[in-house]
């Protein structure tokens, strides 16, 4: 149990995320030293882009354009992955774990993608892949899971895990501002990228999803199994009932078991106004877990930026440190149940918010409640404003009791058959 | 490193905490040791109430009355402390580390009166005691501080770690209640203990904030360093002002580092309603931390409750168990760093909310603000109401810009003096 004098450490990629982890090395060296017991060494850092590695102002015998000098340095015993994405990550990843070094990545489509094949693979090797950024940014979260949630039976992961969306939806909320417009301002003021795709359909929470319903959940996802919807089909419309009825609209991403059955879900929602979830604004992520024993928690912070990021990296990179220090290998293995399956979205039951415009006419709503009826679906709340007479058009919006979502599939078909309906303008899920 | 076949724990106390980690551990055995590698054995549990015991439905050999059988149990590797208070709680723990075994603990007193002295003990002894439960119930608190968020100097916490007071306030802001009322709502709810002293006074969170402080701000700080003040003298009033100024009333605990100086104070405080803390309501608890990295974050959910805390001292024992398995020794150690000092309430610099009673007539205003002025003072907001002529009383509210404490209470001093000032009838700090 002999204490080393240094740890090597390799970064791969000098993006925003391993610029950012550098610069913590460099300033607090003598602080994470005293943390981890013996010196952080940086001896290698991966990057080809030479305006990068000149703007850093780091020693440039540290710099490398070719993987392999990091992947086969023998001095190296903790591996950084900060390029993000899926490939070259994976490879270098795998060959990491596989050359026998410990990984820290932030990268959270490598591990919802891959993450299940790292950890055997670590285990294997009697080394260990730390992933605690690659959700929520700095707020503790996976190592909540691994340690102090561990006595619990998780019912319940409902999570505002996307910064971007959760701006547009707080400006769209408070102004009254519509999709496209506070998309562009995000856009302008760096919230969110010049191709929104991935965070405004819901791609980017759908990882994040996969990653923590593995831990809490022991059953084995891929991204593929998490259905997903974004924020764009949303209006002003929308906010302004769902004020008028007490709730909010979040996008959320929603993990649920119930006999040994779990459901993967990102879509908005309409949540209850007095929940602190729902009061959560702006670029913040919060992340609330239901367990048996410790009831509902909520961590909140900043789920994005190089600083906060950082955090959680560096925090993963001492843990590993430490652990080399003692000279102890703990791999914290993806303990999966074989007995547990997912639930398709068409098996969910919850209640639904439905806005409709039909033709102004008595009897539109009968008609309307008679098919629901038919399906089992019962009706909580109707509002139907008195409408513009000339213009022979109304609206109409239904909220729902719980009914399984092939049932509702199945009745917004019907009524959108109906000659009175014009369109379903919209329908959101509502969570409690 | 060969794996144990079981570890032993020793319960200490079985009252509504311990009796809650028992049936924990006995429901969830087989899950709880497939957690920590081994088969954990409950093998004494002190405990002399006859009722309790046989209320338990546990093995009549398990229980003794005399402490020296848990202690003195060479199979008992982990001691759990239940007891709660100072004595004999205390005398316990020192003599568990000191024959060598593992403890943890729920208790906040006894860890914020002689945390230090136990964690040197057990680094000298090679062991280690936890104590996750006694601040926040089960909201994962000190494993935060002590590994996910050591890559940040932290400058900021403000807490709401009494849920019985934070009950009280709440029913005060929603209903308007006064202080009395609500406290005999919280009792008859079993919110609030028969001597509601403890919670009201802001002794319990000030033995909270002292283990926090030391694992934050790595200073040693003892209870009595804690300023403190309870939630007695806020009235209707000081909600109804509150409001109109755009704050809710919360009882923090605060912990503030500036240039190694550290504040450490419990008392109510004006807070912008929009921070998420201040919608914290009823009987939860929040801590928010601001480190350089990460940001802000805050961590929510119950602070107390057999069942919150019994998911954190299980939690606990798992992670000694784990490291017992792998035969190693890691003691948490506490970091002090000597060139810090504790800040006196006296130096505190912020803003204030007070509130006058005076008689109707002109000047009054400009006699107080002459006094506040010369002591340098800045008003940021006056509200005086049209009052009632015939009794001569007039209500002044004042909101001031930052100012040093010392110099308030001299100002306050001075205000009472007035022969045009009937009272100060209550004054607030505020935290932005």
């Amino acid at each position: 149990m002999g204490s080393r004098e240094s740890i090597g450490i390799g970064l791969m990629g000098l993006g925003v995320i391993g610029g950012a982890v550098a610069k913590v090395l460099t300033e607090k060296a003598d602080a994470l030293a005293a943390e981890a017991g013996c010196v952080l060494r940086l001896r290698k850092v991966l990057e080809k882009d030479l305006a990068k590695t000149r703007a850093s102002k780091m020693d440039p015998d540290l710099f490398t354009a070719d993987a392999a000098e990091v992947l086969g340095d023998p001095e190296i015993d903790i591996v950084i992955e900060a390029l993000g994405g899926d490939r070259p990550a994976y490879d270098f990843i795998k060959e990491a774990i596989a050359k026998g070094k410990c990984v820290v990545t932030a990268n959270k489509e490598v591990m919802a993608k891959h993450g299940p094949e790292f950890l055997s693979l670590a285990k294997e090797k009697g080394v260990d892949i730390l992933y605690e950024a690659s959700v929520g940014g700095g707020i503790p979260l996976i190592a909540a899971f691994k340690q102090d949630l561990l006595a619990n039976d998780i019912s319940a992961i409902h999570a505002i895990i996307n910064g971007t969306t959760n701006y547009i939806l707080t400006r769209m909320a408070s102004e009254g501002l519509d999709f496209a417009i506070a998309l562009e301002e995000a856009q302008k003021l760096g919230y969110a990228e010049a191709d929104p795709t991935n965070d405004i359909e819901g791609i980017d929470p759908s990882y994040k999803l996969t990653i923590l319903a593995m831990l809490a959940f022991h059953v084995l996802v891929r991204p593929e199994d998490v259905y997903h919807e974004g924020i764009s089909r949303l209006s002003s419309r929308d906010f302004r009932y769902a004020r008028e009825l007490g709730y909010e609209i979040k996008l959320l991403a929603i993990a649920k078991e119930k006999d040994d059955s779990i459901e993967v879900r990102v879509h908005p929602v309409f949540l209850p106004k007095d929940l602190l979830l729902a009061k959560v604004d702006g670029v913040y992520n919060a992340v609330q877990v239901e367990g048996d024993l410790v009831g509902r928690v909520l961590f909140y912070g900043q789920g994005a930026g190089p600083s906060a990021t950082s955090s959680a990296v560096i925090a993963d990179i001492i843990n590993l440190a430490q652990r080399i220090n003692l000279g102890v290998n703990i791999t914290h293995e993806l303990k999966l149940n074989p007995s547990k399956r997912l639930k398709p979205i068409s098996e969910i039951e919850t209640r639904y918010y439905l806005r409709m415009s039909t033709v102004d006419r008595p009897g539109v709503l009968a008609k309307i409640s008679r098919i629901l009826g038919d399906l089992g679906i019962s009706i909580s709340s109707v509002i139907q404003r008195e409408s513009d007479v000339s213009a022979d058009v109304a609206e109409i919006v239904l909220m729902t009791y719980p009914a399984q979502e092939s049932a509702m599939q199945k009745a917004m078909a019907e009524i959108e058959r109906l000659d009175v309906v014009r369109e379903i303008s919209n329908f959101v899920r509502v969570e409690d």
